[in-house]
């Protein structure tokens, strides 16, 4: 029986054994953490992510769309409160029918893992943490962190899915001619709650994701199941407005009163809470190559760690697993030549969307509450509904296509410098009235041109 | 008495080690390897390197011009090694009386290390390793290769001298917020050798950067004391032409038949050099900060590794050193503040002469036999001998002036993207009639222009 160890099991691991038992290999996962499921985490913070369409892809490929949708809730645009206290309108993600879903991290991960359980062959190791890569018999050296116990796996292919500061990149940067970056935002950020109402219910709107953009810093917000938001603060380290000057109990109140009124009833515990949690740092990470003897690759994080603003890094990492797969069976498990392909394939979009992410946070902080902005949103959204296939906004081509980031990426700057020229009266026009003819006739000549730009 | 440790007794180390010397402090200097002094080196490889007015600047500073003067060969320009055999005229790297110096890395630095010495309480510590930053204590943790004793050191101010793969950088890179990368070039390279001529002397012009530009690839040969030539042969790892089709005898003598026939008849253990020697990699490598805890400073390619095709890396570490000594004066050595505007200082420049290093190795394998490139230099002598204070070429602006890397880079930047649009008729008539009134008033012009664009 064929063999496949996975270092990680957080969700791009649990899901690569899922990949992995498929295909009918005997999996071995090994944790350096103890199984999540055996802790109890009441109190625990509730950390949620945002699935999309690439990570629903790749749910589906394993069978578990229906298992998914139990647990999310869909959020079909962004709600903007503003500095005055007012909300904005909603502004959609996408047409119709088109949503992001907001699902418990924690949730996710432990489904994820009892699946793969049910597979006879798959077995999860906690407590075991890799060492470093075995250079003369290409493999993971790996210690149990409870006996101490050292020993090398034995697979035909080797998953490295242990994360942003993964300890098998950190064995590959040691080697000649491994490319590498991690560079951080100024920005740090904040886990805040807001409960669930008195008798239950949501006390915001619960199918949107909240944002208080101010320019230079945000909070956001997304729903939990329970009824209950998760908020994040994003607020630079240091500087005049910062975590820096955020030290005492009237300091945070007086600058949450100041920027985020509306939303301090809804938060009883935001002082223990703020002084209660970490303020994590933000890291994009680039490595190359990604795959190390032709049998140890890296994926997720552990490839490509990016800023969560895009709501892309668990779908990226899903995606991972979904091409990784296909590239399985085109090439019949042949697995040097799937690895390279799968890292050619995948570094230029890994970039791509790390460079989404980090540009999405300027979006998210400041542009959502720019005219400019939201006139050329207004024109893309009556360009893509008169021509669906022949024009995609870039949030589009992110969150509800599978289009190779790269490619988007490439797309998006076709648009936003063909609409720098395009005029504002002309796209004032368009938005204004997209069912005139006038409106209509430019509409097919800009389409055309940008067409003739990709 | 002041304390100042010095990790790393390389060429930066040492001259650190003499600057700190010469604030009166006591130093320690505690070094990896064993003393390079003691070793016997009959035999071994001879490497060269290129000091300039950066390094020069440096090294007046702790009164060694003059010794430093009789170890060097002066080169005054690039002579090209056509494919045909030819060799092209001298490429002057500037006017009359400047040079670049072609110098022993090794006696350089023994020099360094015995002149520091000669200062009573300066020592030197072989074979101690850093192993990590004690975080509590601000310092490093060493310890005695020889003997595994460990310990701590005490000082007022640390400095990490310990090179590209900097150990002390290493335990930066594992805190947070420290931004890091480190790329390859897809090419290595290989250390060759021309002997003496028979009887003694130079087997070809000895005050020149000899350069074989084959466009992908590409051979130089700088001159030694002794009438020897170290040639490097810079060349891909993989790839038609690269080191990978280089692993027999007959390949390695039909490739330098083929491309570099000239050489041939003068490299008598080619062969012997090419499969005796290794083949490094050669890597950038950006960080920041330089600082940590207000107290360890990195230094020279601790802090910003870069490429040889500049022949800069000595040249800016040395001025690292020369650039915090003003810094320290000015500031009455408060350490803290010093070694921030130190690293806030150099950290442009450093960004600046890596992307300089990287854009010259295309210059050297390429541009160096491409007319275009050929008339913009010579229009630029022109302007450089009208203007002399006005108008400084980017070789001039790095090699032979203490102008920041950044700006010589910025200045560049605008030249060349003038040269495009000057028009070649215009600058065949400059770099031809350069006497001429129409020429005169022209280069007034373009200099006026040029000057309004920085």
């Amino acid at each position: 029986m064929k063999r496949a160890t996975i270092i990680g099991a957080g969700l791009v691991g649990s899901l690569q054994a899922l990949f992995m038992a498929k295909r009918g290999y005997k999996v071995d996962v090994y944790e350096r953490r103890p199984d999540m499921r055996k802790l109890n985490l009441g109190g625990g913070r509730s950390i949620n992510l945002a699935l999309s369409d690439r990570g629903l892809k790749a749910l589906k490929a394993v069978g578990l769309q229906s298992a998914i949708s139990q647990m999310a809730i869909p959020m079909h645009g962004r709600l903007i409160h503003m500095a005055d206290g007012t909300i904005g309108g909603l502004q959609p993600y996408g047409e119709q029918g088109q949503y992001i879903n907001s699902i418990s991290r924690g949730g996710l991960n432990e489904l994820l893992m009892t699946e793969a359980e049910k597979h006879e062959h798959v077995t999860f190791h906690f407590d075991t943490r890799s060492l470093d890569i075995d250079r003369d018999k290409n493999e993971v050296l790996l210690e149990n962190t409870e006996t101490h116990e050292q020993f090398t796996t034995q697979a035909d292919v080797i998953f490295a899915t242990d994360g942003a500061f993964s300890a098998v990149r950190g064995s590959m940067v040691k080697t000649d001619r491994f490319d590498y970056s991690q560079h951080y935002l100024p920005h740090g950020y904040k886990e805040l709650s807001i409960p669930p109402a008195e008798g239950g219910g949501f006390q915001l709107e619960p199918n949107a994701l909240h944002i208080w953009p101010r320019k230079s810093f945000m909070l956001i917000a997304l729903p939990n199941l329970d009824g209950s938001f998760t908020c994040t603060l994003f607020l630079a380290y240091e500087g005049a407005i910062s975590f820096d000057n955020l030290r005492t109990e009237a300091q945070v109140k007086a600058f949450f009163k100041e920027h985020f009124a509306d939303v301090v009833p809804l938060m009883p515990n935001l002082v223990a809470d703020f002084f209660g949690n970490p303020t994590p740092s933000l890291v994009t990470t680039k490595c190359f190559p990604w795959v190390y003897g032709n049998k140890i690759a890296l994926m997720g994080d552990a490839a490509h760690a990016i800023v969560p603003f895009y709501g892309q890094g668990m779908n990226s990492g899903f995606e991972d697993c979904s091409v990784l797969d296909e590239l399985a069976t085109e090439l019949n498990e042949d697995w040097p030549t799937v690895l390279d392909a799968y890292q050619h394939s995948r570094k230029p979009n890994a970039d791509g969307i790390a460079e989404l992410a980090v540009r999405n946070f300027v979006e998210m902080r400041d542009l959502v509450a720019d005219p400019f902005f939201q006139l050329q949103k207004q024109v893309e959204k009556h360009l893509h509904r008169r021509h669906p296939e022949r024009y995609l906004p870039l949030y589009t081509m992110v969150t509800f296509s599978d289009l190779p980031y790269a490619e988007a990426l490439r797309r998006s700057q076709v648009h936003d410098s063909f609409f720098i020229e395009a005029g504002q009266d002309l796209m004032v026009m368009v938005a204004n009235n997209p069912q005139e003819g006038a409106s209509e006739a430019l509409m097919d000549d800009w389409v055309a041109e940008i067409e003739r730009r990709y």
